[in-house]
C-alpha cells in the first residue's frame, strides 16, 4: 500500500511549464522512469522524444538543433520531428528502426502535458480544464518542486486536508476544527471529488494579510483529484451568513488552485503548481504575498513527505493503519491500482477511456 | 564471518546519554534497523516509541509535546506514553490497533538502555554496572562516534588488544611487547573475559603526560565484553613490584573505560564511550588530557575499522583467516550467533536470561 | 551489449603511471574489482599485493613499509614480497594459509602492467609495445582521468571515429566529411585494426596552431585496439600530395597515442593516455599545447559517455542499433565476449595465447 511501482501508462502527465521549453533550448526531464527530451520544431510546436539515441544511448538532450531536427551529437544521427533518423554519417541506408521513439504532447494553458501510453489513445479532451493558470481573470505564479518521496504520498497529501491543522498549523492551516471536518466524498469519472465546509470559523492567518473581515467566515475546498496525479481546487472563504454554501460568491475570496504529481521514477517525483485568485488583480502584492504562503505550506508538506518516505524505506512490510479521513486517499489508491492492473492485462486498451 | 545481519532482540542496548533527550526535545536514533523516538514524560520518566506513526508511517519525532503525550503533526494523532492513540481527529472511535510500538528503556548512570525484544523478558537485572560513569570517586568525559561498519568489526577490535601495538602505535599502544602477550580468555555468562598483564615495561605515552613514573610499570587491561557489544574494561599501570598483580592498587593510575556499540543498521553503528580514571580528581587538565587522548586513538580505529569494512564490501565471499589472537573475538562471535539463532529458533524465549 | 560484468583476467592490465608508486610511497587502486596495493622492494622492483590482508580484511595499504616488506597495522602482520607472510604478533607458528596474494607486475616505458588471471600465464611479451611513452625521438605528456562508466564504453568510442566530428566538432574533431569516410577495418590477433585515409582535407582547428600547411592535408589514422583495451594510435597529417598515402611520412605532424582503459569496477574505469609528437621536440610550448588540446577532447568524450552511462542505466533492457560505423566496436566486442566466454569454460588455460 506504501507505494506502487508500476505507473499508469494511458494517461495525461503534466510535463513541464511552457517556459521551460525555449525556441532553442532543450528540457531533458524523466517521466515514469522514461528520460525525455522536449524541444520546438520551427513555428513553435512542441516535441517530446525519448532522451536516448537509438543508436547507442546517448542522451539527445546533449544533441544539437538543426533545421531539420535534432542531431545526436554523439555519432552524428540526425532526427526529424517525427523521430525519423533521416541522415547516418558514413552510410546512405537508414534502416526503418532508425528512429526515436516520440510521445504525443499537449500544450494547455502554460502546461505542457505528455502522454506516456499507446499514442493511438492519446485523446486530447481527457486534458482536465485549467484555464484559471492563464485566464486574465485570474492571477498565480507558477511553482515547481522537486520529491524525493514516491508520487502517491504526494496524492495522499493532496487528498487528506485534516493534515492542514497540523502540518501546516501556523501557516495555511487554521483550527483544529477545521481538521474534524468529515468532508463529502464522491467518486469521478477518472477520480475522486472531496468537499469540505467550514461554517463559521475565524480566517485563517494567511487570509488576514490578504484582506480585512468582519468577523468569521465560511470556508470551503472542493476539490478533483484526477488520475495520474492533477488536483484542481475550488476553495475560498466567505462572511458568515452571506450564502457561500448556496452558491454567493459575492465579498469571498476565492482561489482556484491547480497542481500535478507526475512522478520521475519510483521514488522521486516532480510537482508543479498554481494557485490562482480572482480578486485584488492590479495588486502584485497580493499575488506575491499568496505565492509565498504558498511555498511555506508546500515546504512544510514536502518535509513531512520526504520524512514520511525516509521511514517508510527502513521497513517495506509496514502496513499502514486506515482511519476514517483515508477514505478519499484510500478510494483513489484503489482507483490507481485497478487502472494500473487493467493497462497490464490489455496494454493497448485505451484505459483512460 | 564478516557480517550478521540478523541482530539480537532479547538484551539492552545503550541508546544514549542521558542528557541528549531534554525535558523537551526528542531524540530520534535507529538501533538495530528500528526508528526510535526518545522523550520524556512530565516527571521526566523516559519514553521509546517506535519513530513512525501508525497511521501513514510519518515520523513521531517530528511531532508536537502535548501535555498527555505525542502528537503526529502530520494527520493529528495523539498517543499517551503507554503507546496508545488517545485521540484521531475527525473520528470518535479509537480501534485497537492504534497505538505506536513501546520499548523497554531505562537510564542507568548516564546512559539509556532499551530493549529491543520481547518486553516481557526485559530484566533490569540484566543491564551491566556502569557507575564509573557518574560516581564521584572517578572522573570521565562522555563521548560518542557515528560508524560506517558493522558493529562486529568494532567489538573484533575491542577483544583483541594486540592491536594497540599498530593502530595506536604512537599514542595508546606503546611496545610491540605489549602485542605479544597472550591474554588470557575466559567465557563468562553473556560474553568474554580478556586479562592480559605486561610487567616491568615502559610506560605508554600519555601515561607520562599525566604522572611521574620512577622507572618502568606493571600494566594490565582486564575487560568484559557482555552481548550485544558492551566493553568494561579495568586497566592501569602501577609501579613495577608494587604488587598490582596480586591486587595492591595504589601509586597506580586506574582507569574504567565503558563502551557500548550499539548497531544502527547492519552497516553502521554508534559507539558510545567513556574512559574514567580515579586519580587526580580534581585537575581538570588531566580528565582534558586524557579525552583528547581516548579520541585520538578511537580515530584512529575508526579510520582501520571503516577501511576494512569498505575492502569486506568488495567481496563479500571473503573468508578471514583465524589466528590465536582471535580467540576471544572469535568465542564472541560464536557465542552472538548462537544468541541470534537460539531467539529465532524461539522468539519468545528469554534467550538473554 | 551495453556492459559484460565479467572480465578477462588472463591479460595485461595498465594500473599506474611509474611514478604514481614511489620508492617508499605506496599505490592502493582497484583493477576489476580486486583491490590491489603497489609498492616498490629496496632496490625498486614492483610489488602488487592484493590490498586486503589475509586475516581480517584490512588494507594493507594503510600498513608499513618495513625493511623486510609490508606489515598490516592493524593486528601487525609482516608479509615480504612474495606475499609469504614471515611474522605474526603473538604466535610463532605461521600457517602456510597466511599469505596475501600477489600479482605479477611488470614496468614498461612508464607503465605499470599488471596480470589478473593464472600467473603461470603471464608472459611477457604479450604486452604490447608503447616505447612512445618514453624514446627519446618522441615528446609527450602522462594523463590520467577516472570515468564513472563501464570500460566498454570507452573502447567503443576508441573504436568509432566517427565521432570526431560531432563531440569533438570544435576541438580535435574537423570536418563532417572525417566523419564519413568509411575505415578499413581488420582483425588482428588480440584485437582490431583500424585505418583511415581522409586525402586533401582542411587541417584540424589544433594543427594549425603547431605548424604551418601550404594548404590542404592528408590526414590518417591507423589504429590496434588490443585486449582487454588498449589503443595504439599512429596518426597525423601531410601536405596533401606529399605521399603520406603511399609511406612517405617527410613535413607530417606525426603523433602516436598511448591509451589504456582498465576497468576499476563494472561500472567505473581508469582511462591513463599520452599523445606523443616526433616533431618540434624543442619546443615545449608544441607540447604543452598538444596536452591541453587532448584534455579537452578527452573531457568532451568524459561528458558524453558518462552521460550516456547514466541513461543506460535508467533501462538496462535497451537495445543498441548496429550501424555500419559500429563494425569495429562490434568486432571488438564479440572479442572480448568469447575470450570471457572462453576463460569461464577453461579458467586455468591462457586465454590471452
Amino acid at each position: 500500500m506504501t507505494g506502487i511501482s508500476a505507473f499508469i501508462k494511458n494517461c495525461w502527465y503534466v510535463a513541464a511549464w511552457s517556459d521551460e521549453i525555449g525556441a532553442s533550448a532543450f528540457l531533458a526531464r524523466s517521466i515514469i522512469g522514461m528520460p525525455l527530451m522536449f524541444w520546438r520544431e520551427d513555428g513553435g510546436r512542441l516535441v517530446a522524444f525519448e532522451d536516448r539515441c537509438c543508436h547507442r544511448g546517448a542522451p539527445l538532450s546533449l544533441g544539437r538543433r538543426e533545421p531539420a531536427g535534432i542531431r545526436c551529437m554523439y555519432h552524428g544521427m540526425l532526427f526529424e520531428g517525427s523521430g525519423k533518423c533521416i541522415e547516418i554519417p558514413s552510410q546512405e541506408f537508414i534502416p526503418e528502426a532508425a528512429r526515436v521513439r516520440t510521445f504525443p504532447v499537449v500544450e494547455r494553458h502554460k502546461w505542457v502535458w505528455v502522454w506516456m501510453g499507446d499514442p493511438a489513445h492519446a485523446d486530447q479532451s481527457l486534458i482536465p480544464d485549467t484555464h484559471y493558470l492563464d485566464d486574465p481573470g485570474w492571477r498565480g505564479t507558477p511553482g515547481y518542486m522537486h520529491y524525493r518521496a514516491n508520487y502517491l504520498l504526494i496524492a495522499d497529501n493532496l487528498l487528506d486536508f485534516s493534515h492542514l491543522a497540523y502540518v501546516h498549523e501556523k501557516t495555511l492551516g487554521g483550527s483544529s476544527k477545521y481538521a474534524q471536518i468529515r468532508p463529502k466524498i464522491t467518486r469521478t469519472a477518472r477520480g475522486i471529488r472531496v468537499e469540505r465546509w467550514l461554517l463559521d470559523d475565524e480566517p485563517a492567518p494567511f487570509l488576514k494579510t490578504i484582506k480585512t473581515w468582519p468577523g468569521n467566515v465560511d470556508r470551503w475546498n472542493i476539490y478533483d483529484v484526477v488520475m495520474p496525479g492533477v488536483l484542481l481546487m475550488d476553495s475560498g472563504s466567505a462572511p458568515v451568513n452571506s450564502g457561500a454554501p448556496q452558491g454567493n460568491r459575492q465579498d469571498c475570496a476565492e482561489f482556484f488552485g491547480c497542481q500535478a504529481i507526475t512522478p520521475e521514477t519510483a521514488t522521486t517525483s516532480h510537482y508543479f503548481f498554481q494557485q490562482s485568485h480572482n480578486f485584488a488583480l492590479h495588486d502584485p502584492q497580493v499575488t506575491e504575498n499568496l505565492r509565498l504562503a504558498v511555498l511555506a505550506g508546500f515546504q512544510e508538506d514536502k518535509d513531512m513527505i520526504e520524512a514520511q518516505q525516509r521511514v517508510l524505506d527502513m521497513d517495506p512490510q509496514f502496513r499502514m493503519l486506515g482511519l476514517r479521513m483515508d477514505t478519499a486517499l484510500g478510494n483513489f489508491r484503489l482507483l490507481v491500482e485497478k487502472t494500473i492492473a487493467d493497462e497490464q492485462r490489455a496494454p493497448s486498451a485505451a484505459s483512460a477511456a
